[in-house]
């Protein structure tokens, strides 16, 4: 069993995946327009929801910040390597994932999860080990994100770049020292983006699996962004070359 | 008096500004190479070092993750509106500035400031009111961010941005409805980009003052983009198209 908080949160899954939810508790005196609308989603989908103490929500919340709303779900179903690998296919142009190499920060992990889903991602590859876990806090700062992508738990990732690469994805790991930047990422391929751990970017084994590595340039006294800023500055970029603001360019 | 905790962010007021420094507190028997340096920056800019308990850091740090380093600073000097105007003459092309209004959550303040300096902004604009404060949290999720660009604290925004459109300066302000997208920024002029807050967007008086407003196209089902996700990829176009990325291209 794992615990959803937040509006946004909330609402993504009673939205996308309703037959993770099991019950809705929500702050007892505190109905609002927005908390309305999720018992209406939980109706729908035939959530039992019920008005529970501040201190109940703080406890199960684990200092993730409620906003008085708090999902009881099945757990989210990761994604196995193997499942994942099976229904890949052939992967088209537009093919794109995220992998976090090392991001073991619960709220990173999950601002990475809404940022990959924001840019159109279809997936996000994290490894079993030294990753981050899915966690209420996580999730919360998933938004909704950890709903809409496929979330693959890998075992070993050296290798499973490698079966990427044999079915013609290509993978691209983002280096503080590279001579080529983001901006020069080969988009029209379908794509595999790999960042490192926020305090010791990609572990060699990882970056000698890339195809080429691309940095992005620090015009500040900073070393470097945030994870997931790093991410959405790249994912974007590459959606960008996509055509996928087309309408606007 | 303030404090600044975590490695990134004492090296940089320690290199930045060091004249801002009073103490540097290590954690008890927790020497490694990156405090050594630390201590070594404090030593060459004449400022005292003292070993303390991790239960004096935890008091000091307000639970913001210290690495067993803190640094005792005076208050990093807010720059007066008044000031700011008087110093910035006639603005280039190349001038950039953020403008955030209504972030109130201290660590999506930093990540701000951390993504606008990375991203070669000269300033970062808070009105007074409904801003979050400048806090240890702030500092540590700036990662020295902060040292390295003018923050300028803005009694009234709207006069503000009037102030700065009659200068030259172009004002985009970042809305989701919006039907160009942050692609179609001119960059070639003295730009101000204006995010709103995480939750309500730009106020409506604030997007009446702006030249125009772009969006952020979300391709998944998030909303929107965490504040300082959405500063990297605005900032970072702006730089792209400005030719920042241009060795590379």
């Amino acid at each position: 069993m794992s615990d959803v908080v937040g509006i946004q949160a909330v609402r993504a899954v009673l939205r996308e995946t309703p037959g993770r939810a099991r019950n809705l508790y929500c702050q007892r005196g505190q109905r609002n327009a927005r908390v309305n609308e999720l018992i209406q989603l939980a109706r729908d989908a035939g959530v039992r929801h019920q008005s529970v103490t501040p201190d109940f929500l703080e406890r199960r919340a684990e200092g993730a910040a409620h906003q008085g709303v708090l999902l009881e779900c099945h757990e989210l179903e990761l994604t196995a390597e193997s499942e994942f690998m099976d229904t890949l296919g052939d992967p088209g142009q537009g093919f794109l994932a995220l992998v976090l190499d090392g991001v073991t920060d619960p709220r990173n992990f999950g601002a990475c999860l809404r940022t990959a889903n924001a840019a159109g991602a279809d997936a996000v590859l994290v490894p079993k080990r030294k990753s981050a876990p899915l966690s209420p806090v996580a999730l919360k700062a998933a938004q909704g994100g950890a709903e809409g992508l496929a979330i693959v738990e890998v075992t070993n990732l050296a290798r499973c770049l490698k079966n990427l690469k044999d079915r013609g994805v290509w993978v691209v790991g983002t280096a503080g020292e590279s001579a080529r930047t983001y901006a020069d990422i080969e988009a029209e391929v379908p794509l595999v983006v790999v960042l490192g751990s926020e305090g010791t970017g990609l572990r060699r084994l990882t970056a000698d699996m890339c195809d080429y590595l691309v940095g992005i340039p620090m015009a500040g006294n900073v070393d470097s962004l945030n994870v997931s800023v790093a991410a959405g500055v790249v994912l974007f970029e590459v959606q960008r070359k996509r055509g996928m603001l087309a309408a606007g360019e």
